[in-house]
């Protein structure tokens, strides 16, 4: 390994290993671990640590790490949690780059084993060691041959997997060890991130030559935003997927005690992820599958897949599966349904999905030129061929394996001269077929499952989407530095953190967000005078930075006319003060009535793994009872915005439902980027409120607005700088 | 076979089989049939028909089924379609049972195709055989060795198979040749079901001693309320599963073209199915892996499930699973937590989901002493166990297989004890261990994917819900007979189609469902005494036979005061007239304004497959955006109007969201009740819409209804008397 190898690179591609906490006894992790290395092929430098044994399997033992005279790039520590920090005292002026550390009974483990996380996390960065978990299965490099988990058989292939459970890690080698063409090419168990984070080991993965494709199983991330920033990066060349587990209340409370780590919230992860072009499951079913076939195949130009069965009972379920996921069953092209008819008997389907109806029940070659008309259609981003292909020579006659073997060949010849994706579903898949063999051989996917099909076009439709989307989306990096706003400063200033309404929306007016005409009447007079300025009735709202929930206090009056506005006001003032006698009263907002309209909410909210988030929904029972909202991460680009609106469920209420014209989306965009601009310009903005916002046809109106401070600035995430990489010296 | 053997057992389960178009010609069906038959092992006589040959396979030809010396149960029909009628006319005096037909070319061929299928239908009633068939890949008796379609291998177990799709037949028979456990009493392919019907089937399969559960595919069902009725009573005894395509509107398409056969509804087909007590899967790999669960478990009582975990990832991912398809996870009771906590190490979790975080990697026993205070937990419906169980043996230590199959014996045993299901997930499935096919010996299902262990456990819980709920559900009777409602008999008589408003509240009052208070005014005086007689102001609605959109017309006012409405009266007969000045108008009808509440629909539509069925949902977005709305088949019992109810997707709305006290639930299921016993008493009601029903905490009120007529009756669906079978004589 050349010098300039950087840390990351010495630690996934090590040229010399040791085992701190090696055993004599055979029974123990500590001699099964140099076995394991030896037998897998390791060709590195493999130095044993034990203080109290010579030789281990023929290896000289040494008593400490910096005992051993060569340059060691990773120890493996199989001590009790307890010895760890004596290892990485012991290695301060030691040359080593990593360590992975096994036990358990760190962060995990309540206080105590926090302390001692903490303890070895200082340590470690004080003498320039990284660490791979604690709390960890280990790491594998499965094409050098380095496997420092145990795990008996990891097939080799092209996939990296971050995993944060060793048994999940267990299943995915498992399943990948009964799947024909799907295989590993590291593996590292990320444990409880406690140096080491998620995000650290993507740009080494994307610059693997022996890595296609990132398969991750997340439970929780410590830095998610830097996540984000990265997988943005790598995943325009290299496919990032993502199983996130505690999607559910008990699954979130599993995982916490499970990793220590906080699962946050389902919705608000799977839309920061698909912003940054990441690939989502949320069956662990479908994680490897669609993973393999990222890996292997072009990612689809759109949504539209077209349906090859050989019956109609697969033609009609594989269209259900494949709508059910959002994806199109276009029309083909007449040039398409002739060439089809053509090759095809009269009782064949040539519109899509398309069905043989018993044409290639003699000859498998038509396979080939039917998928020959349909990949050349315009109309056509992706192909599924379901049924029976690869099985031909067992269900009918063994001459047709010849010839399937060479329709294998043309179609897989096909969809690579197209750039189209081909997956193949065949109820043989479970026999090893030769035919098959040749599909996987050219990268196609063969599954048994028409739902594992499914998803793996969906993920190559998704993935070729969000990847064209990322390059138009938001690269995650939060601006600092003083608030712009001066209601926002004087606040912070003078200790407070919650804006009244009237300085919220002087705030955000003063950043040109569009808010309903407002003026600030301190007399009865004041709001006669406001009111009849307004052409029509208008809305009355108590300002006070004490009562938050105006309505709760009989603060807020609605239609009221301009003869009406002065006794209104003193109306007001009196129920705030008998809501709170206390409460500090600035006097009586006047606003015209606003354009009713679609009721949307908008806001930011700080989350937890990915800090400061945008939420849209629409309002009223939508956000109340169906919990209609998306999210992205700010801050937002216009193409964010979009993708954010597109999000919502309810896109009929957008569209013009219930007779109503459609809305102006084009504003709401606006203003959701001019929001993301406003809190980049207000890094004390920790929460903003837009609700409600009516949006019209012609545009789009701020009603209410709240604004919380975080002096602090919590609301940004802590990240560590990415590790340095590349060429750079180390 | 005894001479009471009927119809249906002579076709199912025959002593003697004629091959109809049987050949010389070793590449041709008519040879294969009876090499396959032989081959098979069938024991009953077969009897080749070919008017010129002598002798296939050592078997004596006959030129027709007539000139066949022995009785003669069954008969493969192997020729093409315009040959068939000249051979059923062929068996008029024989004393056939049934015959198979293959060929394509019928119902789902066009008009001419049809006319042939109604020829072959007609002359088959008349001489006494049922049709299996046409356009049917053929049937299978597999314990028999009776296998009519030429499938090579079908592994024999205790499924019986209904399937309208010859190649989704051939996937399920090798998906259960590649999993172990997983086979068939019987197939039959029911193709365009011209004679013989999904529901035919379903008591043979019921009294079968090889059969333990029902599969079926199922693209379109000719007499979908026959399906209910016979499924209702099966189903007790015998789950049956329904995988039910053509849920797109593309795959709707694809399967109309495929067997003719109409899809329907998905959300009306899984909500009648669900009242008969069947369990629908929606994805086909979930489709024998969760009846293969019901045929060899018992039913969970309920939706609580315990996780029984050797890994953090595994139990975090079943909890997000089950959560997900909404089953549940209970709290264990204090006790059990105890106990867990005594076999397993601190680290371990001993809430639900349980994982024990290292505490079976030595002894694998421990998994039964986990398992024996977890069963035993009253809060515990079903037990899922996940993770490695039955690898430790591949994983750790070979010695420890001997553990696990002593471990997989009381597992097994246990959960007989306690009569509670237990699904088993590994990672080792694919490997085919000891300790596993010791769990499938007892009848324990072990799958690989958490996945389709949660669709399994999940189908053991709706299973147990349904049966439960089967026996309180309509037994799917519908009345006939005079109509009871004097507005609607009025109605038929003198040709009509549509009821006014009015009519169809007077109709509704008379069999006194709850509605708002109701007055015909004929003059603008009549107006005013009807608004003067109630308190507060009234709604006022124009009354005419030929204006069904009332507010289209502005036949609409609101809000009425007594004062204004004499000239509201001349108001809205203006703009009836000037909107159709045809229309005859009745008069106005005034009502008190109903109490807002929860905005409710109801209904009843004619469903093309299951004949009248009862909608209801929200009003307001809900329907019109979200399409929440529930259904049931008539007529309803009181535990079907519960369970419908229970169905709609926002029962926040209905349990007080918003800050709204939750409406009365007691007398929407009344209402439906009521609303059910009115269609039965008057079978020309073929629609009914109620529409907005408003529900408060006290109460419910109709405010507007419509009734549509349909004198001839198509709503009762002219349903075949099903085949009498048992001991009464054929």
């Amino acid at each position: 390994m050349p010098d300039t190898a950087t840390d990351i690179d010495r630690i996934m591609d090590p040229d010399a290993v040791a085992v701190v906490g090696a055993s004599t006894d055979e029974t123990k992790r500590g001699y099964q671990a140099i076995e394991t290395l030896q037998e897998g092929g390791y060709e590195g430098d493999i130095y044993p640590v034990n203080p109290s044994a010579d030789e281990i399997r023929g290896l000289d033992v040494y008593s400490t790490v910096s005992a051993i005279p060569g340059r060691v790039d990773l120890a493996l520590i199989v001590t009790p949690a307890k010895i760890v920090p004596q290892i990485l005292e012991d290695c301060a002026d030691t040359d080593l780059a990593g360590a992975v550390v096994i036990a358990v009974g760190f962060g995990e483990a309540g206080e105590q084993g926090e302390a001692l996380e903490d303890e070895i996390v200082s340590l470690a960065r004080e003498h320039g060691v990284r660490l791979i978990g604690p709390n960890t299965s280990g790491m594998i490099n499965v094409h050098q041959g380095l496997n420092l988990v145990g795990a008996d058989t990891v097939p080799e292939g092209n996939l990296a997997l971050l995993c944060q459970s060793g048994n999940m890690a267990i299943s995915l080698f498992t399943e990948a060890a009964t799947r024909e063409g799907v295989g590993f090419s590291h593996y590292v168990g990320v444990g409880n991130e406690a140096d080491l984070q998620f995000h650290e080991y993507l740009s080494f993965f994307d610059d693997d030559p022996e890595t296609d494709a990132v398969v991750c199983y997340v439970e929780g991330m410590s830095d998610g935003r830097a996540f984000l920033e990265e997988a943005r990066e790598v995943t325009t060349d290299t496919p990032i997927v993502v199983l996130k587990s505690g999607r559910s209340d008990v699954g979130k409370r599993s995982a916490s005690s499970h990793t220590g780590s906080l699962a946050g919230d389902a919705a608000v992860t799977d839309a920061v992820l698909e912003q940054a072009g990441v690939v989502s499951v949320d069956r662990s079913d479908e994680l490897l599958s669609s993973a393999s076939a990222l890996s292997s195949l072009p990612s689809a130009d759109g949504k539209n897949v077209a349906i090859l069965a050989d019956g109609g009972g697969h033609a009609t379920l594989a269209a259900d599966a494949l709508s059910e996921r959002g994806l199109s069953i276009p029309q083909l092209t007449d040039e398409t349904q002739d060439r089809l008819q053509a090759v095809l008997p009269d009782a064949a389907s040539v519109v899509n999905p398309v069905d043989v109806a018993g044409g290639t029940d003699e000859d498998q070659s038509v396979f080939v030129d039917c998928a020959e008309a349909i990949v050349a259609d315009p109309n056509v981003d992706a192909l599924m061929l379901s049924g029976l292909f690869g099985g031909y020579g067992i269900r009918f006659a063994e001459q047709y394996t010849e010839v399937e073997i060479e329709a294998a060949h043309d179609l897989a010849a096909l969809a690579e001269e197209h750039g189209k994706p081909l997956v193949v579903q065949s109820a043989y898949e479970g026999f090893d077929t030769e035919p098959h063999a040749v599909l996987r051989e050219q990268g196609i996917p063969v599954v048994e499952s028409l739902d594992v099909a499914t998803a793996s076009l969906d993920a190559l439709a998704t993935y070729g989407e969000r990847v064209a989307a990322a390059g138009e989306s938001s690269d995650f990096q939060l601006a600092d530095g003083p608030d712009a706003a001066e209601p926002i400063s004087d606040a912070v200033a003078g200790g407070r953190t919650q804006l009244s309404e009237f300085e919220s929306k002087q705030a955000l007016a003063a950043a040109d967000l569009p808010i309903t005409p407002f003026e600030l009447a301190t007399t009865p007079d004041e709001a006669r005078e406001a009111a009849a300025s307004v052409d029509g009735p208008v809305a009355m709202k108590v300002v006070s930075p004490d009562i938050v929930h105006k309505s709760d206090a009989g603060g807020v009056a609605l239609d009221v006319s301009a003869d009406d506005a002065a006794d209104t006001y003193d109306d007001l003032l009196e129920a705030a003060h008998e809501y709170d006698p206390d409460a500090q009263v600035d006097g009586v907002l006047v606003s015209p009535m606003a354009d009713a309209g679609v009721e949307l909410i908008v806001g930011v909210v700080d989350d937890d793994q990915f800090g400061p988030v945008v939420m849209c929904g629409l309002g009223g029972v939508f956000v109340e009872v169906l919990e209609d909202v998306a999210f992205r991460a700010l801050p937002l680009t216009e193409a964010d915005a979009r993708a954010l609106l597109a999000d919502i469920d309810a896109q009929e209420m957008l569209d013009g439902a219930r007779g109503n014209p459609p809305i102006d989306r084009d504003a709401v965009v606006d203003l959701l980027v001019a929001m993301s601009e406003f809190v980049a310009a207000n890094p004390s903005v920790s929460e903003l409120d837009l609700n409600p916002v009516f949006a019209t046809e012609d545009g789009v109106e701020i009603v209410d607005a709240a604004i919380t401070l975080d002096p602090d600035g919590t609301v940004r995430p802590d990240s560590e700088p990415a590790l340095s990489r590349g060429t750079t010296d180390d």
